[in-house]
């Protein structure tokens, strides 16, 4: 029920073991219930339900590229990714799961509690009822911590989200196979190694209030921002109120420089990301055997943070960005974020801000540095460097007038996010891992 | 510059009689520019500009009616409302304009320091520049104290939204002919008479911070909420994750139940609204003749708190409630919210819920309730009746589940509707009543 934080990379290694789970690549052709629509090259399940992949066309103002198109991700039914906390010993735990994601390198990840969407807790595909369920849907006895509606990754899915939630509880909980309550000392320990700690986890603790960075990590004290509150809102507002962010969906079929065969969706140029299926097996799942579709990024992913302290206070540099996908115009993201390799073929000028002077950061700077990898139920082998790097002698204004950095405390970027549709997945989980990671 | 508060209505009534003011109404097949489009009937301008009137189809699990088709109106661009704000003798003052608009019942009203659409300050309609827009767009030399992208209308206008700003400034502002210089307390006084302070002034005051509700007025000095923000802001993402909204646009020809004519487009009932021409001639305007299309309701609209003390302190009673155009899927508006003329030919048990309560409340129980007009540019005598009415013995938890009731404080619903698209139009408009009026 409780465990060390060294034993449970070696639980999960254990489970691994002995438990049956294994993913195959195949052709999307060789997708049981999954289709091709006639007309439009859309894939779809033939329930009508869990995701589809379709085209969209994008036009905006506020980034690098002006207009392009690309297949996304639809998924209009939101989730719930849910956290049970309870005290013990007067110490807070978390209530996390070993969990089997097809897309997940190792396979097996610490995921919330709950980690559902609508189609597995009204058992669209016929699976077993969701653990602990009872804690996220009303009535709830427990009492509520954080609960939102967050977006998902902008550049992959359209206008996804999922709730948040974290709920305390005072009652005995049963703990079952395959869950385990674990302190945050001990969430941060396991935050600081590779591909542990899955997405969902980490974008439901960046909900969790309470202190900002630790000092330690930041070298600062929490105090002063430079910022008010009312500020920050109204310089996203003048984001959301300036900026264009025009997406049309279109059909897979009909989106430019991407080719649609048989086996998989891919661009032309082999880069951004390409659409795949698998074949999973599994025991300790809801279903033991299914196929579906995933999307496969074509490079590692960066998500970077520039910290620098203002009156001895530590700041990060957000930026607001537009994604095809955005719920709302734009969201709150990090300094940086992007796949490197996808702009590889472009002259200096047109890399993405702060590229350089993260990557390129002396060790001493560096505060945080580990990969993490995105969700694994419909990402394949989806990963992200999360880097934070401190740096000095950046001015309070960063970036031109169309460029939309701020510099916000760890403490703000928590207030912000409390409210939906404000903080990006990205900087979310960048900021659990500053929080909270040791 | 400045004017006591019993001037200021003869102030207005003064600018009436020696500036040339005129509405007469038109049909439809009047308008100069405007065009009925060949085989979807939509209402537009030929510049693409402005505003069009098309149809929606609405289907909602959270509403007393559960489906319906109308008329909306598409307004793509947000505009500016905003109020300059400025400490004389240590008194904040806000810089209001006496302004004439062409569906106010008395034309002139006070409005915000800058009331503008894009098209007014990117000069679609040649008008002149607009005053003041300086202090609201970049680069600002004010602090800023409020600025949100807020919704108006859902029952009328398909997620239009508006960016609601108060600048406050120190610098010297020359004051031009049409505006004043006026304290809270004066604006207060103007608050509690009929017609004169305008929707756009009403609903940036909104976002003002600082105290709630006068203890005054509700009867008990701010205190401890019943429910704690975190607890808020999840029951609204609940009613988010819950409630079902699809919105689908339809040609306005195929509207079920509503006729287009050359004068107009009306319901076959007569109930709910119209959409009529107006020719307009204003000097003191940017244009100084014009002709519109303009909405107008079918009767005068009510919208109401219940004000009710928990321990001591005075919580409004406030509702969810998914409207045609709301942006994302639901806002929280106040107690009760309709027009109760279109709900005459409805049983009583088909009445929205506690409509019978506010307006057979006993006058010892009535802390307000002034009748103020929606917006002018776009409305034609759109009237609604706010009214907030003390009760007791309510439970802490109203309504059934689907009901999305909740009590809030009034500085808990101030906080709350400094971000955008939390709290409608007219729950905004009712709190700056009941925390301002005198």
């Amino acid at each position: 029920m409780f465990r060390q934080t060294s034993d449970v990379a070696e639980w999960l290694a254990e489970r691994q073991r002995t438990h049956r789970h294994r993913v195959r690549q195949v052709g999307l052709d060789e997708l049981d219930g999954w289709y091709s629509e006639p007309g439009t090259g859309n894939l779809r399940h033939r329930s009508g339900r869990f995701f589809s992949v379709e085209g969209v066309e994008v036009a905006t103002d506020g980034r690098e590229v002006g207009s392009w198109a690309q297949p996304i991700v639809v998924q209009p039914e939101s989730g719930i990714l849910g956290i049970l906390t309870r005290d013990f010993g007067g110490v807070p735990h978390f209530l996390l799961q070993a969990k089997m994601e097809p897309g997940n390198i190792n396979l097996l990840q610490l995921s919330p509690t709950v980690q559902a969407t609508r189609s597995n807790y009204s058992r669209v595909h016929l699976g077993r009822s969701v653990p602990y369920l009872e804690h996220f849907v009303a009535p709830r006895r427990g009492r509520i911590v954080y609960d939102a509606l967050q977006s998902e990754q902008g550049a992959w899915f359209l206008r996804k989200r999922n709730r948040n939630m974290i709920v305390r509880t005072t009652g005995d909980v049963p703990v079952r196979d395959g869950f385990c309550w674990l302190t945050l000392e001990q969430i941060g320990g396991l935050l600081s190694m590779e591909n542990l700690v899955n997405m969902d986890t980490r974008t439901v603790l960046s909900g969790l209030p309470g202190r900002g960075a630790p000092a330690g990590r930041t070298g600062g004290a929490p105090g002063r921002p430079l910022h008010r509150m009312a500020e920050l809102l109204s310089w996203f507002t003048e984001v959301k109120a300036g900026r264009r962010l025009e997406v049309g969906r279109i059909p897979l079929a009909e989106v430019k420089g991407w080719e649609s065969t048989a086996e998989r969706v891919a661009h032309e140029s082999g880069r951004y990301f390409s659409v795949i299926g698998v074949d999973v097996e599994a025991d300790g799942r809801e279903v033991a055997h299914w196929t579906q579709p995933m999307l496969r990024p074509a490079g590692r992913g960066l998500v970077a943070f520039l910290v620098q302290d203002f009156g001895g206070t530590p700041h990060l540099l957000v930026r607001a960005r537009p994604e095809a996908g955005s719920f709302d115009v734009a969201e709150i993201g990090p300094t940086v974020q992007c796949r490197p390799e996808n702009y590889a073929h472009l002259p200096a000028g047109r890399q993405p801000a702060f590229l350089a002077e993260v990557v390129s950061a002396p060790p001493d700077r560096v505060l945080f540095d580990v990969v993490h990898s995105e969700e694994g139920g419909r990402f394949h082998h989806a990963e992200n460097r999360y880097l934070a790097v401190r740096t000095e002698g950046l001015p309070q204004e960063v970036g031109g007038p169309g460029e939309h950095f701020a510099w916000v405390t760890p403490a703000q970027l928590g207030a912000l996010l409390r409210h939906g549709n404000h903080v990006n997945v990205e900087a979310r989980n960048l900021l659990t891992c500053l929080r909270f990671a040791r």
